[in-house]
């Protein structure tokens, strides 16, 4: 199987780079804003049709407060980038929150950053693609219907283009996200002009009536109103996810690399910002209107539009009015959003790999994931970020309305630990600090971080108590079962650790096995057996026997004769087999001479089929694989394979680029 | 893994047998029946029905015709029958139709009829099982509409019990084969003396009219009509199936094992004939009307019966006619012939991995078939053919009617091929013998061979005729598919042993590495390495090294410190890996040894972890792995394994009851 891997392997993620060559990867400003900020700007797509669609459920009336929800979300915004400039700063290495959260509060703290963050990044590609898929059924109706697998392909691609490695995908990204600030930002200025003008015209939806779902009908009142509220706010906050994004990834920015990250980061902020707020703006100014079922909540002269009616997403419909007589412009807009949120997913891809490495170089996954795969990127984490993703697509059929329930709970945690960690990181620092200069920067770091801390933890409590039910139990789930195996995986490795670490006497591990006694088993006398008795005769061992086993008795004066015909100064060793097995007279045989000599060594010799094609595997070698596996449960014993090349293999290591 | 399955399989199929025993599980003929007839014995329980439902598509009048239908069928089953008992003597291994095709018509022949048998085993089960499923159904009617998967649930059942060996299931199955014989030679006594008497009820159905279907409103009229009638004796030849295990089961039976096993397949052929005209003379005279969609094709009072209606099979229906006014009898009745089905599969698990060894012994399939497993019955042989029924099963929903059109197909090819066999064999011999006594035997039994090969070969044009578009392509094309899968093996193991096989000279082979180059290969400096670096040394080769890749190259001091403070006599050689791959360096240096000195031998030691749960071995060992199925592509290089048996693995050791 191997081949076809390896060839397929080769033509889609290309040739592998040199260590020396990983400096040329690191990513310049320009290529870093729109590589890291993707995520964090594209939420601006589907966060206020979140907002605005909550709110509509009490009705039009409870719609017009949409933009002071948005402010509440910048708020937000404004403090965490504040609070993670100090972080970017703090701990530049790119731990990010796992490692402020393991320094500052130890290991299961960090772990816990950790399971939320690899949570949340699966469902950052799952959130981005599918409103991606859904902007892209707007510009192309006929992908209507078919959104689920048009997402998977997007995550399928965009898998592929990661096993290429970062550079590459940097500069592939940063033209759409520049086009999709481009034009988000002119449809605000024309819009604000044209409004200021009195030449804006509604929206299309601004024709419709909404019916308020049963209990709003007095519009936001009470307890359940306040509470609406609240869950406007929470979806509205997915517009803060990529911000920690920045924080993890700050390796990968040029030098200076800190200074650099927090001035991407303060960018980023402002962009997000300025875009949340000029859409919800528009949208109330333009009239748009906007419910969660469109089929039944919006009515045309007191009649439900039905399932027929197509509802745009809120910035397609403001592209439409903004732009109107110049149709070019809505396509452009729609196609170049589509395309963004598909790259805002690449966001979760550049942090997730980096990430799972970190936690498997601390023991906390499997060891192979540290090891880079032959392109830089760490294939195996973006291998896994992929499934992960695409189950999630395909389990909530790619709607952004169910997914975003699950979403953001883990950002809030990792947030709150994080900053958590850096109050105390500040309190630590201070307790040693002389200087009177950096003890007041601390001061106000340490604010600001104290500030971060309480407003974050004030909206993951928020974040808890209105999505809970509606899905966010899944991703806590889903957080709690990858903590719990990460520890658990992190508890084998110690002990393994602990019970092979050389102790202070080493002297047992240098004295040697008296002898050594070699056996070769064979079941059949040709060419690989013939190898396998001049490897183990060049070896010298002090007693070499060759042995196979008889599974019918009548077999054995043939065998003998046949032996004795090749005259090789080897003595022959038939072993009686009463249940016709092969592998068990075997091991008894490799243990009973370890009970006569304990201190010998035995090496047992075994011919072995290296075969070209996968499915000669099942024709070769079953016997010699279990034999093997058994044998090396006793000790004292070592199993020599002895490769014999069949010809299909050499043909297989000659398209390898190997000279076998 | 391995330590769950073996539990699993201890205690599922009890503890192993040794090979001596193996004379203990041979069958005396009082089980050998009841083993063997079961198959042939229970199509009375569903080949009568497909007769009567295949003539009622032209009407009842059509239907009165079916005890000479039946007659038809007997005429052929007693031609094979008394045929068969000529194969029987005349080859009385076991190998049966395959080995008398092979024998007398060539090996391609011999596969085509083990193609046609594997086949023929797997519907064979398919069928039974799913006729015994509906016979439950009629005695629980629980079960109605969960046929599919208790048809699945039984055929598990059978396969654990199968892998228990063959004694057991053969005590096992006398009970309820010997209690339908009872129960149907009691109802054909009872029934006969009733109708004799005049005291015979009508049967349930007597009661309702036929629709005809489009075409057949004359009834059996020309083309259609004859055509028709073929297709019913087709399916009456379900009954057929069985003569042809007894002579691959030969080697089951006591001694004289021919005579015996001759002496079972007359006593099956009468006990066939007996049951099958009985069921449909008795059918006749109850007036039993049968269709092939009951809900449409009955009418009472002029309308059509509907979905509600509950079509009994006909034995039941018989028995509840005959018992009448003994209600108990008929549920017994029912339940016994339920059980016998389920039990005719087992026919199929004794015949199936038994020809599954012989092919493999032969090369057709892959070796490890060959193997017998714990349990002296063919494991793997048993998991092929359960696993080949569920899938039929499932995709037919366990309709008998379905099954049955690509049922006996296989056998009819098998039959004839092997008639025609026998007949050449006659003729071989005829050529040779002297003795007029043997000769006159031997025109004798070519003379019943002939017929058998003309009557069989006819039938099979008539199957093939009747049912190829129904279904019996299927068949077909599986078999087609097997027959050049078991090519293509027996191909593949000429083409390696022609590769592999000594020369006339065999001194190169014995010809001997000049020096050994031995490498240790380690990633960290534990207890595993120390091992390996121990047993290395042991068997003292010409040049030993210890061996490790440094992905990092910052961290060579500190290896080169590390190194010597263990003062062994071993040079330490660190690789260097520009690309941050373990396996790529490490099979470059051990080639460039190789370019150096061709004429050494390349042992590479690596310490390797022993691991006793499954889920280990994705925490350790996989760049062992990788790197010892590449190494292996090398010429001279011989990989030894050093195990280090974590303690977790110890324990599995002695849960296998070895003494590690």
């Amino acid at each position: 199987m191997s081949d076809i891997v390896d060839a397929a392997k080769r033509l889609l993620v290309g040739r592998p780079v040199r260590s020396d060559n990983l400096g040329h990867t690191l990513l310049p400003k320009r290529i870093a804003l729109p590589v890291f900020a993707s995520d964090a700007l594209s939420s601006v797509a589907y966060a206020p049709d979140e907002i605005l669609l909550t709110l509509t459920i009490a009705g039009l009336g409870a719609a017009i407060i949409s933009p002071w929800v948005g402010l509440a979300v910048v708020v937000v915004l404004v403090v965490v980038v504040t609070s993670y400039r100090q972080n970017v700063h703090a701990y530049p290495s790119g731990g990010g929150d796992y490692e402020v959260a393991t320094t500052n509060l130890g290991p299961r703290a960090g772990v816990a950053v950790a399971s939320a963050l690899l949570v949340d990044y699966v469902l950052t590609v799952a959130v981005s693609i599918s409103s991606g898929a859904q902007y892209a059924a707007t510009a192309l109706p006929a992908l209507r219907g078919h959104e689920v697998s048009f997402a998977i392909g997007l995550v399928v691609l965009l898998t592929l283009l990661n096993l290429r490695g970062v550079k590459e995908s940097g500069t592939l990204f940063a033209i759409p996200t520049y086009l999709f600030m481009l034009g988000v930002g002119s449809m605000a200025v024309v819009g604000f002009v044209r409004f200021a003008t009195g030449s804006l015209p509604m929206a299309e939806s601004a024709v419709l009536d909404v019916l308020p779902e049963d209990g709003f009908e007095q519009g936001l009142m009470g307890l359940a109103g306040a509470f609406l509220v609240l869950r406007a706010f929470a979806s509205g906050c997915a517009a803060l996810t990529g911000v920690e994004a920045i924080s993890n990834g700050v390796p990968a920015f040029r030098k200076p690399k800190s200074k650099n990250a927090a001035t991407t980061l303060a960018l980023l902020g402002g962009l997000s910002v300025t875009f949340m707020m000029s859409i919800l703006l528009l949208a109330k100014v333009t009239n748009v209107h906007f419910a969660e079922i469109p089929a039944e909540q919006l009515t045309l002269d007191g009649v439900p539009v039905g399932e027929d009616y197509v509802q745009n997403p809120v910035l397609g419909q403001l592209a439409a009015a903004v732009f109107q007589g110049f149709p070019p412009a809505f396509y452009l807009l729609s196609a170049v959003t589509g395309l963004i949120l598909v790259l805002a997913a690449n966001t979760a891809f550049n942090g997730f790999p980096v990430l799972g490495s970190i936690l498997a170089r601390d023991g906390y996954l499997p060891r192979q994931l540290h090891t880079r795969g032959d392109r830089l990127a760490f294939s195996n984490g973006i291998v896994a970020l992929a499934g992960g993703a695409i189950v999630l697509i395909w389990a909530f059929d790619a709607q952004v309305t169910r997914l975003i329930q699950l979403y953001i709970v883990g950002v809030f945690v990792s947030f709150t630990l994080s900053q958590l960690g850096m109050v105390k990181h500040w309190n630590r620092h201070l307790r040693t600090e002389p200087d009177p200069a950096a003890r007041s920067r601390m001061v106000r770091s340490r604010t600001i971080n104290g500030i971060g801390l309480g407003l974050t933890g004030t909206v993951l409590v928020v974040v808890l108590i209105t999505k809970f039910s509606r899905g966010a139990w899944i991703a806590i789930l889903a957080m709690a079962v990858i903590f719990a195996v990460m520890q658990a995986v992190r508890r084998h490795y110690d002990s393994v650790r602990d019970e092979l670490a050389l102790g202070p006497d080493i002297s047992a591990a240098r004295s040697l096995p008296s002898r050594v006694h070699a056996i070769v088993l064979f079941s059949r006398l040709h060419k690989p057996t013939m190898r396998a008795l001049a490897y183990a005769r060049a070896s010298r061992p002090s007693v070499l026997e060759a042995v196979t086993v008889a599974v019918d008795p009548e077999d054995i004066p043939r065998m003998r004769a046949d032996w004795d015909a090749l005259e090789l100064p080897v003595p022959l060793k038939i072993l009686d087999s009463p249940y016709r097995e092969i592998t068990r007279p075997i091991v008894d045989y490799v243990r009973s001479i370890r009970r006569e000599s304990p201190r010998d060594l035995v090496v047992v010799y075994i011919p072995e089929y290296v075969v070209g094609h996968w499915w000669e595997h099942v024709l070769h070698n079953q016997s010699a694989l279990r034999l093997k596996s058994r044998l090396l449960y006793t000790r004292g014993v070592v199993v020599a394979s002895v490769p014999w090349q069949l010809e299909s293999s050499v043909e297989v290591a000659h398209r390898q680029g190997d000279d076998a």
